[in-house]
């Protein structure tokens, strides 16, 4: 059978919502990206979407997080996704390389309504929704980010019209239909890391992907196996003999959302850089010295491993969410590692000139630890004084990565520091009660 | 400099106004293009798109080719860049390997307001389109096409950006930026051909070129040179080394839409099937002969000559647009090959046996025509009589192919087909008057 209706038989005849532990990380899932999504409300870019959007007119249908307005449903799913990715504070899974939750969870919001029952399925159609996007990025292969693409717009709009199709369960063949509309509407540049369209991408992609689904659903007319062939989705994006042998292997054993898990971020910057975050805040624990007593910071990853972190001068704190120099610069200079560091300001010049102390490095001798995250990676840093001390200290599974992760309290405690607390009571019961009602109350 | 700014400078800069064959050329293009939409209004496919559009609201601003109606900006683009494809009557140009006024004429009727002057730009500025999207073609690479992507989808938003760039006259920071954004929301297969997806790849890179430029122009921060480098446009898509010795070489010395010039359709199917509709009704009219008794028929490409021509043995007469084997059964049994025989019908059992007596050979020994349309293509049709009898002929630039080319009265009369005579009249007054109160006539 083709890999695209093997795809979507299988979402549609799982049933994840048999797994406790699955549930409780989706509801953890749901409360993280509530919190990155409040976080960001104040944020330029959500203001010029919306004057934009409400020049072309539309119907008020789905809430925008934090936002007291309603928009039509692929505009909320678009707004929504841009929100919750625009700080780069959301969930990364592994296996994605990128941001599952950013995609999936907009697409679903978009179809809520009243009485239709799909609250009761909403946590099993994030966890098929994570499913499907951690499985393609593995099928998609490594190469496919290292080339440039964006995993999260490239690979989401696919992922998120999955998890629609369990919501609301779809024939086959609308899912397929939906999967190739999906499909040939894939995108999203790495080259756009560092501006707002890279948040934008998250949210583009779940606007197609409820584009999609109502396309198929239409019965407008769409190819039914765009991931299979020389010509498909695979093939143009990727490698279709790896996907062949990845995509549905050992389907429904164990949910990717629990293993290898969503990653829930402790910082709001890009998570390539954590690691090297973790280390320089404990070699400051060491000892404690000035930014002009550091002779230099070497910073080393396994090859690849930086590849996320384009910025190495970035002229602004949005920029530098892509630094690894600016984040060490910010520890070392003692600032803490949260949102007011990482906004469209400039960075100081003396910041910006101090950074030039900060190399990378890249080591393939060492190995990494058997349940690094992800898999494989490392960082190191390596600082040299000028009275010519040196320190280093390795980090491999930085703090909220699956094997170091938060506790629902720690994501509660991220919640509660960007909204209100009537506000996270309302997401909290709405992740318990698990029913329209609920859901919709906690968007409004 | 860098390829982005580079391209920006030279569209903001161009003045193809003072070329009179491009005018001509310009005004030939946009009434095909009409005659194509209006072919097209009763499309199934058009009436799903509009009620899922109405579905979610949206302001009446611009018209919808022939349906009375006005949507958004966006949605209008997506609905005429559709429409203007969905048979596949409309023009070609072999530097693109796609469709250019598909997606650039709507998005550029999209930005028309009365007492703009943008009427005065508006022929200009789809120069500009065709122009930009030619040297995109160019410089992809053919392996671009070949891989699997749709160039119409992929090369177009880039394109018409740039189009509407020129009309508005915007800064070069906003047309860097907005070709960013398109770049980054590039996409469309080939996989789709053959279905309603196909028409509407072209509609979807309308609409992402008008909310690109709409982005850029509302200070979204997105990237200004997503055509360089390693994570670039070119180096992601294609080749970068090819685009720098490509991309803007000769730059308005002759206008592409010139030479190699747009192909306007005789017939509405794929147009690598048009040399051997060409051929097979030649030879018709040398003997006539009926369906049995024809023993086999060998179609001979160069190699890669048919790679349009997804289908074999098409189901539907839509399907059959891509399908060569179809198309010389039609004309074998002495149908016409106009708009009633590629609908959504099934294609009677009986043709569809026939058509397994073609098979398709390459020859790569053959040497095309120096003025071959599109370069280096040529289709030799060899029949063979159950009597024995062989026949064959060779066609190098089929009828409505530069070299071959429809004349005005013949577009216009392809328009009159379509149209009721006033409605042709308002079409043909608004590209020779050019001002906003005459394009908006037309479309209303």
């Amino acid at each position: 059978m083709e890999l695209t209706k093997q795809l979507a038989e299988a979402v549609l005849s799982a049933d994840p919502l048999q797994d406790e532990r699955a549930i409780q990380m989706a509801r953890n899932g749901l409360l993280d990206a509530a919190a990155s999504a409040f976080a960001a409300k104040e944020d330029e870019g959500i203001q010029q979407l919306m004057q934009l959007i409400e020049q072309e007119g539309g119907a008020a249908q789905i809430p925008v997080i934090g936002q007291g307005k309603k928009m039509s449903r692929q505009s909320a799913a678009l707004l929504n996704g841009y929100l919750i990715h625009a700080l780069d504070y959301d969930d990364v899974h592994s296996d994605v390389r990128g941001h599952p939750s950013a995609v999936i969870i907009p697409a679903l919001l978009s179809q809520l309504t009243e009485g239709k029952g799909y609250g009761e399925r909403f946590l099993g159609a994030y966890i098929i929704g994570v499913e499907v996007m951690a499985r393609l990025g593995e099928s998609i292969g490594k190469a496919h980010y290292e080339r440039g693409w964006h995993n999260t717009g490239t690979l989401g709009a696919i992922a998120a019209v999955c998890a629609i199709g369990y919501l609301k369960q779809v024939s086959m063949e609308e899912l397929t239909k939906a999967i190739g509309f999906a499909g040939a509407q894939s995108s999203g540049m790495r080259k756009q890391f560092g501006s707002d369209m890279k948040p934008l991408q998250a949210g583009l992609a779940a606007k197609t992907a409820v584009w999609s689904m109502d396309l198929a659903c239409s019965g407008f007319g769409g190819n039914d196996s765009v991931l299979d062939g020389a010509l498909g989705f695979f093939s143009l994006y990727g490698d279709l003999e790896l996907a062949k042998s990845r995509l549905l292997e050992g389907y429904g054993s164990t949910w990717r959302i629990v293993s290898p898990g969503l990653w829930f971020k402790v910082y709001p910057f890009c998570s390539a850089a954590h690691h090297a975050a973790d280390a320089i805040q404990s070699l400051m624990k060491e000892r404690s010295f000035l930014p002009e007593q550091v002779k230099q910071v070497d910073v080393i990853f396994p090859p690849g491993g930086d590849a996320a972190l384009i910025e190495r001068t970035p002229l602004t704190g949005e920029a530098g969410r892509f630094s690894v120099e600016y984040v060490i610069a910010l520890a070392v200079f003692g600032q803490t590692l949260t949102l007011d560091a990482f906004t469209k300001k400039n960075i100081p010049s003396n910041m910006r000139t101090w950074m030039k102390r900060v190399s990378r490095g890249y080591d393939q001798t060492t190995e990494p630890h058997p349940n690094a995250v992800p898999k494989g990676r490392f960082t190191i840093v390596k600082l040299t004084l000028t009275d010519g001390t040196t320190m280093s200290k390795r980090v491999d599974i930085p703090q909220g990565a699956p094997g170091c992760a938060l506790s629902k309290e720690d994501i509660i405690q991220k919640l509660s520091s960007v909204t209100s607390a009537s506000q996270a009571q309302q997401i909290l019961q709405a992740v318990e009660e698990e029913n329209d009602t609920a859901y919709l109350k906690w968007l409004t």
